[in-house]
């Protein structure tokens, strides 16, 4: 099925099936490559600009740019949506240092920088009304502040994920919790939100939800240790994909009384209110 | 050059510019990947084995298995060295999870196995006449037992290792020495070879000169400290492509008289007597 689909590559529309990534990529050989991820909303691309900046900003931490005008990718983006037909997409915009012919050396200026479309993923509901548990997991990502193809620890935990009927892991390294996997990750303790402010991915929609909750509750960003985690009220959890998540058990711990809490609650309908209308 | 060259993928030798990787492959979108690298001696594979059998270990600690023979595996390098015609060359396999529709899911039996050949690089003579210097860098490898395609952290310091004009980077971590980006490192003193045991890729160059050494020198497996090397005798790496090197500096520091000491020479000439006679 993702064969037929059709894809952005450097500057052209093709089907996946005739759309070769050669087998001497750096983001192949030396997983040289950034990516990002952003989701449709009835259609149409949200928060375009915010995932373009990011997306910009993580090539530029490997020296890489993007090869194309943020004009010019939001129409590919919907010459894609248009061709492939789903009713809700993610889009994946994939940018690598390009070919590579001994394995060590590529020219920055002939990146691969690609994009795919995916039917949006289903999050079981059960998450949203009786929150999620996350695995904790002793790790800090390489070059935190990018977003790198780099998810070797997280795929190898998939099956342990899977088995606990999990999210997520959410990583920690001395103490102190960085992100989860694939989302931001914050704590609220006497309706305060404590929000991880350093080694961690910029999160779009954590981002906006911060803003939306700007009035009603106080945010302090700094470093928030896992026992700070263990012993809070309500913690929750932001992607493009999923919005705002509560996660209610770190591992086998509950958090609070194990239930969505007030804080929570109130941000995830801020963030559905803000997209959906 | 490299689209002329001949390539295994999965069962196939095909001319580089026809083999395609699929744009999904999770091996791009995630990083899911291990390879391993071998030089030929005189247009002969060295070393087969070891490189094969460290190969399958990397792809099993990420729940892959290499879907070919070592019999099947050794032909097809056959192959290509005779259609590509390297005075020497290094020969890369890459195993990644295969085509993933979703960027997440992906299924382990029909993984994406790959063999390139590259023509030998050459080192610099100095390197082993005068000795090379190493930069130091805080990193620690993640999955450190399996050879990953992530090298984020030393492409991301190659224009600083080449501007030193180092010969790579060594990665250290709460004070304690692992390996280099690319090669096995360790430290002589009072005639004994410290060889860090935890946390780092089973070298097989490195290996292969320990069971060289012993007789000559003893043998210390263990943490090896970042002070140890700079206080030490006399350091040395090893690799596949470079055999022994004498390393003579951390960054601006001299290790012991800032020449290749009794010790790394000696090895350097039982290596060479062993793999060219």
């Amino acid at each position: 099925m993702h064969n037929n689909q059709h894809i952005y590559l450097n500057g052209e529309i093709l089907r996946a099936q005739e759309a070769a990534i050669s087998p001497f990529d750096i983001g192949l050989l030396r997983g040289y490559a950034v990516f990002d991820l952003l989701q449709t909303v009835r259609g149409v691309p949200f928060m375009v600009t915010e995932h373009l900046q990011r997306f910009r900003a993580s090539a530029a931490q490997l020296g890489l740019a993007v090869p194309a005008s943020d004009a010019d990718i939001v129409t590919a983006i919907e010459d894609l949506l248009g061709r492939n037909g789903h009713k809700e997409a993610t889009v994946r915009l994939v940018l690598t240092g390009g070919v590579s012919p001994d394995g060590m050396h590529f020219d920055p200026t002939t990146p691969t920088f690609y994009i795919l479309t995916h039917e949006m993923f289903d999050v079981p509901a059960s998450f949203y009304v009786s929150g999620a548990t996350l695995l904790t997991h002793e790790h800090r990502r390489e070059l935190p502040e990018a977003k790198t193809t780099n998810y070797l620890t997280w795929l190898k935990n998939h099956p342990r994920i899977d088995e606990a009927g999990a999210l997520d892991v959410l990583y920690h390294s001395g103490g102190i919790i960085s992100e989860a996997a694939t989302a931001s990750f914050y704590v609220v303790r006497d309706s305060k939100i404590l929000a991880p402010e350093k080694g961690v991915l910029w999160g779009t929609v954590g981002s906006l939800v911060l803003e939306l909750a700007k009035g009603h509750f106080e945010i302090v960003y700094g470093a928030v240790s896992l026992e700070d985690a263990l012993s809070a009220d309500e913690a929750f959890l932001t992607s493009s994909v999923r919005g705002v998540v509560p996660i209610v058990r770190l591992d086998d711990h509950e958090i609070g009384n194990g239930a969505p809490g007030p804080v929570t609650k109130k941000l995830m309908h801020l963030y559905r209110d803000r997209v959906y209308g």
